[in-house]
């Protein structure tokens, strides 16, 4: 069960963004496994991608089209097959289904970029997904949103989604919407984290790139399950322009306002898949401040939210701070002098200079990791730097889930 | 269970070295936790100790006596507390400890170095341990290495020891015996790795160093259970030179045979622990070769070993490559090439050249990991380097151990 996660009732529509979806059959039959986006001419795109060696095959049309300067108008998504460890055959396969979905929408060849999520190293059923993809395209609606967002799904228990409007300058309003799914890497054989952010507002190229970039490095960027990086990660935002009005650059005044919006659409939907990661059964933030620079304080937050021994004990209810701290020193922080390090659990001081603090009393610690949702701070009492990471327990469904899937 | 491990059933006294044990109620009464060893006069010592920077007391006083100069004669270790995250009264603590075994073996009060492995952040019960110090120096014989290895056992399922023996260039024989403890940082409030090689070679110092860091390199830094590094993690190498003959330094023609010896004491007493490990239920060498540099190869390795999606899988006898394929992938390789990159399980190819190898069958991968002890083989196809890890699977009873050790 997620953990205090309710599936979205609305998402508001982005006006310049149509979606539909289909059943093409790629895992089995009976559920609609095959997304389309259209976008309007004019919209401005920019994605972020894994950084995994073996990126899939989408994943490196992407790339290939961003960097040349497509104009894109259509995305692909299918669940089921990551397309992912298939070589020059998959590439091909990316290709013909993204020319498939440009000539139902009317653009461009160039002008689609594909996504998949699912079993890495089986051939995407090709011919199923061409014959549906009518069919999604016959489906475009702006208020899809939802449906599209199920579309995606591969073991999420339940669909992710997240609107926010903002007021610009002139009075104007804009709308960011965005979707995704991954719950970890978290099924034999499936790729994991997609999403898909729109906006209405009037951004220019170097607006969204600089948005989405903000936006990832706070939000799908900080957050961890199991610390196993898909093959398929992928983030797309986009920018419509239907809303008029003057052009937003990273200067404009309304830049700001925006770009907080698409952030925190970011930052709700990578918590989401953290509420519903494998076998969660809590919600852990880990705040750590008190860093020389941002690369240390993530090394610890990471060493923290990676540890199957914090995990564990998480998982148990069990403060078990020998292996936080434990965890904190392994880090491998420069010269880290555990002098100088705080730990405490939401309100409850538990160490203070490295030291048991000398009010701290097991009820204390274990009335914190007992609830559903807390905070792990840590202090380390060197520098300005402090960054928050997002993880989930670790617990027995975690490993029925990913040992015993496929028997 | 521990995976294809016996006990020892006997291990060869090394002559210059005698033992003791004693019950001090460390953590409770009834069994012996305290264990003190004596070392002949002459004999040279090196140690490797953890690198957490929440280091224990014992660690931090070790390090200083040896960085010191300290003519080692004295060992003292303890189970049931770690003596981590004391301040400067667990320093103090260990230097008292140290102090009665010296007065008790009648050498110098910085001639002893102290061990500990247990609970995290309590003091130690100072007036028992020094009252049961007496016993265990009344105790000391050189055939009780078997007890020895009892005695700093935490949850270990079996004790730990090996022994070999090397015939000299000058037909002298000389025997090299280690005891080691810890299956992962496996409990709540634990320390982990403790071990203690001896031999009477009459090896250099420089030659002890050597020894020491060379065996350490391809034997206890080359596994992992979990992942994560313990505060108190000690390994000791004592040459008390009781052979006599000729000094055998670096450049001596006995010394690559008396360093294998220590070497290969040092991988069983490493493989003991991952047998050993925590839920373990089967063994796991991950051979890595063809990269550029050892760094590499050691990401890899590493980045796999670590891997619970991979470990998971290998716990439900799953032969799910895509796991593997991704814990490659994601192992931060500096432009690594999927297609140089060949896998295999055993003698099963399975990956030839970053796609499926045409020959494999689930049903061929899935014989290989329902064995209890297997390979997996991973070439980069871009240069010389190779190395090993051992590791352990993730299952079930791992959870059950590190969740629900306190309640």
């Amino acid at each position: 069960m997620p953990v205090n996660l309710q599936p979205p009732v609305h998402l508001l529509p982005v006006p310049g963004v149509r979606l539909g979806v289909a059943d093409a059959a790629i895992k089995h039959a009976g559920r609609n496994d095959l997304m389309v986006v259209e976008l309007a001419a004019g919209s401005r795109v920019a994605g972020v991608f894994t950084r995994n060696a073996f990126a899939a095959a989408p994943v490196h049309l992407c790339r290939e089209r961003l960097a040349a300067g497509a104009a894109v108008r259509g995305l692909v998504f299918n669940s089921g097959n990551a397309n992912a460890a298939t070589g020059s055959g998959g590439l091909e396969d990316a290709r013909r289904t993204t020319a498939a979905v440009a000539q139902a929408l009317g653009v461009a060849a160039d002008a689609v970029l594909p996504f998949s999520t699912g079993v890495i190293g089986q051939r995407l059923p090709l011919a199923r997904m061409i014959a549906a993809i009518p069919a999604a395209a016959a489906d475009l609606r702006a208020d899809a949103w939802l449906d599209a967002a199920r579309a995606i799904m591969t073991t999420d228990t339940v669909p992710k989604g997240a609107s926010r409007q903002v007021t610009l300058s002139d009075g104007s309003v804009v709308a960011v919407t965005g979707i995704a799914k991954g719950v970890g890497m978290i099924c034999p054989d499936m790729g994991t984290t997609l999403s898909f952010i729109a906006t209405d507002a009037r951004l220019t190229a170097a607006a969204v790139q600089q948005c989405l970039h903000t936006a990832v490095a706070g939000s799908f960027n900080s957050i961890t399950v199991d610390g196993d990086t898909s093959t398929n990660d992928s983030c797309v935002l986009a920018a419509t322009a239907r809303s008029g009005g003057a052009e937003i650059d990273t200067a404009s005044p309304d830049y700001v306002a925006v770009a907080a919006a698409i952030a925190a659409v970011c930052l709700t939907l990578a918590q989401a898949m953290v509420r519903d990661g494998e076998g969660a059964s809590k919600f852990i933030a880990i705040d750590v401040g008190g860093g020389r620079n941002l690369e240390e304080v993530r090394k610890v937050a990471y060493s923290i939210a990676h540890s199957p021994l914090v995990k564990t004990a998480l998982y148990a209810g069990d403060a078990n701070w020998g292996r936080i701290v434990m965890a904190i020193g392994k880090a491998g922080v420069e010269a880290l002098d555990p002098a100088t390090v705080d730990v405490a659990l939401d309100d409850v001081p538990l160490i203070h200079h490295g030291e048991p603090h000398p009010g701290y009393a097991e009820d204390k610690g274990a009335a914190v990791v007992g609830r559903k949702e807390f905070t792990i701070h840590i202090g380390l009492g060197r520098g300005p730097a402090r960054t928050t990471v997002w993880t989930c327990d670790l617990g027995h469904d975690y490993v029925k889930i990913n040992a015993e899937y496929r028997t």
